[in-house]
Parts: structure tokens; sequence; C-alpha cells
């Protein structure tokens, strides 16, 4: 599970952050979550192939989360794409795409599968499931959980107390096979523990603190949450349906997160100093992301690696 | 006349060179041409308030060319723009404008009046003429010239001969006011010379070498003319309806200008050396445009200063 910040500007961008667009490589998918103007180049920085993304998940409609649509799907055509993109957004992603695919004269020899979705489970595969609720912004805004499947545990006493061997047996349990011991069938469920999740990443999109990403949010690994504001913008954050950073830190704190890293920094701070110590004084495994920036989930825990751009770090030099 | 190049790639965007997008400080008037995605963003590193662009004009309709206009447009409303916007643009402009105003969900305060143009004058005021020409691309491609207008000469002989006395009578004929001298009427056509053209840019956009690019580029202090490919890729150039940078050379020498910039480079190569050389060779005053080039005409003299993002001389030093 590697996540890679294409993105972290709210509405303006600014020298540093460029609009919203965040990259989720798992198992052997490459996704990504909104999709920002620039997307296409940010990729370039970062070295990652636009084709290689099959999905696409938009929290809303607002210009500084899907500008870069037009572009990455023609993008994606001028480089002989054959292979179908997904592309997940709420109510409206039909007449999104329709005009997307108005925008000049270009020519796909690919297909888009538009899935509009509400809440509920966007995609289940053998190895995750992704999520969605509709948060509280504005607009629509559906906010994303990405969770492994993880085995649950085998009771090895239990299924010895039944009369299974130690061996082969086991191990078709544990994945779910039925096996017959002595013309006694043992199902699975009698040897197997509780369900359990594995390595669970939650974005919200934009949106007020609400309850809702507090149960979508709950047990993550990593918890990807808007941050538009300071705390004495508290009143911007609510006229315009945002959140500020200690906003953020309650709702990480509440759904029992790993780590919260704050997003979609409004550009009217010239340093993230305070959105950052704010959220730390209500939940202290914080960080602020910036362009580039990548985390990778390894054995339950998260390590960042930072990547500005090369001019920001010359010119904080 | 102040030009900023805000990008100049060709179709696909690399880390040095961002889609198209030309400022231009004429007078009282800024102006944008071409408007590639991305272009809000590197207004911000050029230090140019998209607030101040009151005229954009468009060479064709290519994503690369034209997908930053709905982020430029909504990134002007956001700012509380209340000043008309006024777009220039081949057939398909009123078509194109209808598909940025449905780009997401954003109000503007502000008109946009949507100018489809041809060939011939595209604005006259009392201080320049815009004029455009529909030059050779796979699409309409209009290219832009825009020039000074200077008085012509004062014939002060031609005025004493006629009986006109030295003084204000002079300053009203050079005008093109009449003065009544002992009652006889003297018109400013007896007495001015030749007309004559200031300081003159043209911008070819996308296009093929062509006879009708030489006229409207004839005697230019400045030719911006696209070079995507190298003499080598001749072949491509001509399949994809462009030109290499020998021939837009050909073009800047057939047209008698003073300075030729070449723009729109293709990605695929990793210098600019042969597009540079190959073009000196037939035109000698010729340069390659980087992002954030500036050129500055005065006196009829251009001076470039080169002004590259600070990523890209960390990474070449």
């Amino acid at each position: 599970m590697e996540i890679t910040f294409l993105g972290t500007s709210s509405a303006v961008p600014s020298k540093y952050r460029n609009h919203a667009g965040i990259i989720l490589k798992y198992f052997k998918d490459t996704m990504l979550f909104d999709c920002g103007e620039g997307t296409q180049r940010q990729l370039t920085y970062a070295k990652i192939s636009p084709m290689k993304i099959d999905k696409i998940f938009l929290s809303h409609y607002h210009g500084d989360h899907i500008l870069g649509l037009a572009g990455l799907i023609q993008s994606m055509g001028f480089r002989g794409r054959t292979e179908d993109l997904n592309i997940y957004g709420p109510k409206g992603l039909e007449k999104l795409i329709n005009v997307v695919s108005n925008y000049g004269f270009f020519k796909i020899d690919f297909n888009i599968n538009i899935h509009e979705i509400g809440e509920g489970i966007v995609i289940e595969t053998d190895e995750y499931i992704i999520r969605s609720i509709i948060a509280e912004h504005n607009v629509d805004n559906i906010a994303y959980s990405i969770y492994e499947k993880k085995k649950p545990r085998f009771l090895r006493e239990k299924a010895i107390e039944l009369g299974v061997p130690v061996g082969p047996s086991f191990g078709k349990l544990h994945n779910g096979e039925e096996v017959e011991i002595n013309g006694k069938i043992i199902k699975p469920e009698q040897v197997l523990g509780e369900p359990r999740i594995g390595k669970k990443i939650t974005y919200s999109g934009d949106t007020r603190p609400c309850e809702k990403m507090v149960e979508l949010a709950c047990d993550s690994d990593v918890l990807i949450h808007e941050a538009t504001y300071e705390d004495k913008d508290k009143d911007k954050a609510i006229e315009h349906c945002h959140s500020t950073s200690k906003e953020a830190a309650e709702i990480a704190k509440l759904a029992n997160v790993k780590l919260l890293v704050l997003t979609h920094i409004s550009s009217r701070y010239t340093t993230d100093l305070n959105i950052k110590n704010e959220a730390k004084e209500i939940f202290e495994n914080t960080a602020v992301a910036d362009d580039f920036m990548e985390i990778k989930i390894e054995k339950d825990k998260a390590k960042i690696r930072f990547r500005k751009l090369l001019s920001l770090n010359e010119e904080q030099a």
C-alpha cells in the first residue's frame, strides 16, 4: 500500500501545492483519488505513468478536484491506451464525462466505464474492499475507505479438538474450504475467528467534520483528511463547508486511526506550522501532506518520505 | 511590449515544459495567447495575476492549447472578477465556451464575450492592430500578428512649401487634423509620408510552414513559431501538420523578421540543441523558448531574459 500525493492545495494552487490528486498503489492496481488541474504533469514529476491508472475515484465536482480529468484522458489516448478506464464519483458523473469528452478535438480508443455511486461497497475484489459515504460538503462529496481483506485467525486448538489432523487440512479450512474428517464435514466457520480487516486508508474529500467520517475512518492506518483552514478561520470553514485542522484531528482521535495526514491546505497561509501544531494538540501522530510526499504502509507502520519539488527546497534553503 | 512564455511543450508536457501559453503585456493590456492545462499555476510562478488578463486569443482547439481555460475562468470567478473577459478563437469557440462553462460546479460574476474569428483585423485600437490568418494545421489554427500603430513621418519641407507656419499646426497635421492657413485647408495626407508600423510580433500557433505565415510575419520584431520536431523527424511534422525548426527558420528568413523564437517543442527530445542549431544554420538570430522566458522589445531591440524554474537549474547543475 503506497500513497503518493500529487497535489495538496485547496481551490487556488500555489507555487508549492498543486490541486488535489492522490495515487494509491495497492496490490496490482494503481488508483487515482481526485484529479485537479495539472495532474498529468504532476504524474511526470512523480515518475508514475498515467497509463497505469485503471481506476479514478472523484470525491466531488468542484474544479480543484476534477479539472485535470480532460487532460489525463486525452493524454492516455495520445499514448495509445486501449484498456478500459473506470471512473467512480457521485451523482452527475455521466454529465461530467460528457463535458470532458467534448473539451476540444481529440480521439481516444478506450472505453470509459462510468460508475455513479452513493453510499456502500464500491468495489470488492479478492484482496480488498472500497467503501463510500456521502460526507458533508456544499455539494455531494464522497469519502472513500479502502481496506485489505484479511483472513480470520485460524483457531488451531479448536481444529484439533474437532479431530482435524495437523497438515494440509488446516490450510484448506483457513482458505474457506470444507474438509471431511472420518466421514464428518468440518466447516471453515467452525475453526475461524472473528472477521478481520487488514491495512486501511480513508480519504475524506472536502467535508465538514461529521460522524459518518468517524465511522468510515474507524481504525484506519492512515486517515487523509482535508484541513483547509487554521482554527482562527473556523468561521470560513463553516461557511464553505470545510474543516479546520483541529476538527480533522478530532475525527482522527474519535476514529482511533494510526496516522492523520492533512491535505487541501488553503494557499492563504504562508506556512503550514499552525495547521500542523493545532492538530497535534489533539492528535499527536499528524503530518501535513506536501506535493510528492509518499507514504508506505508496511507491517502496521506507515513510513513517510518527503520528496518536495526541488524548486521548493532551493527557495527555502 | 513584453512577452512571457508560460508553457513551451507540445502535446505532452515534460518536467521542464508546460503546455502552451504566452502572455503579452502591451500598452495597458495583458493578453494571453493559448491556455494549456496548468496555465493558472504557471501564472503564479511568473508572478502575473490572472485578474489582469482581459483578452485571451486561442490558436486552435487541441487540448494542449485550451485545457487551462476552465481553471483560469473558475479561478477568476473565485477571486471575485467582475470585468468582462474577451476570448477570441476560430470557429467553434461558442461550443468550446459552453463546454468550459459546464465543467464542474462553479459560479462567475463576469461576462465572457465570445469572438469567433477568421482572417483579417481582429482588433484595432488607437495604439495597435491585431491581425489573423488561418494557417495550415489539421484543424483550423489561427496565427496572430500584433503591431503598433506608428504615425507616418511628418514631411516638414512639404508643409513649409504649402505655407504652414512652423508651430502648433505641425502637431495638428501630424495627429491627423486638418488646419486652415490663410483660408486654405491643408489636409494631413498632404504632409504625411507612407503608413508605418511600429513594433510587431507574430505567433504561429500550430502549423505547417506556409506562405500566409510569411506574409503575416513580414518584418516582425519577434516571430514566435512552433518547432515541434527536429529535421530528422520531418516525416512526423508532415504527418501531424507541424513544423521542424528548420522550416520555422525558413519562414523567419523569408519574412525578414528580427528574432525567431521557437516553441511547442516535442517532449521526445532530451535536449533542444538540435532544434536550435538546425534553425540557426538557416536563420542566425534564433532562440528556443523556455518556460518563464521573457522578451522585452525596447527601441527596436529584443532583450531576452531566461528565468527557468529553479528545479530545472538545480537538476542541470
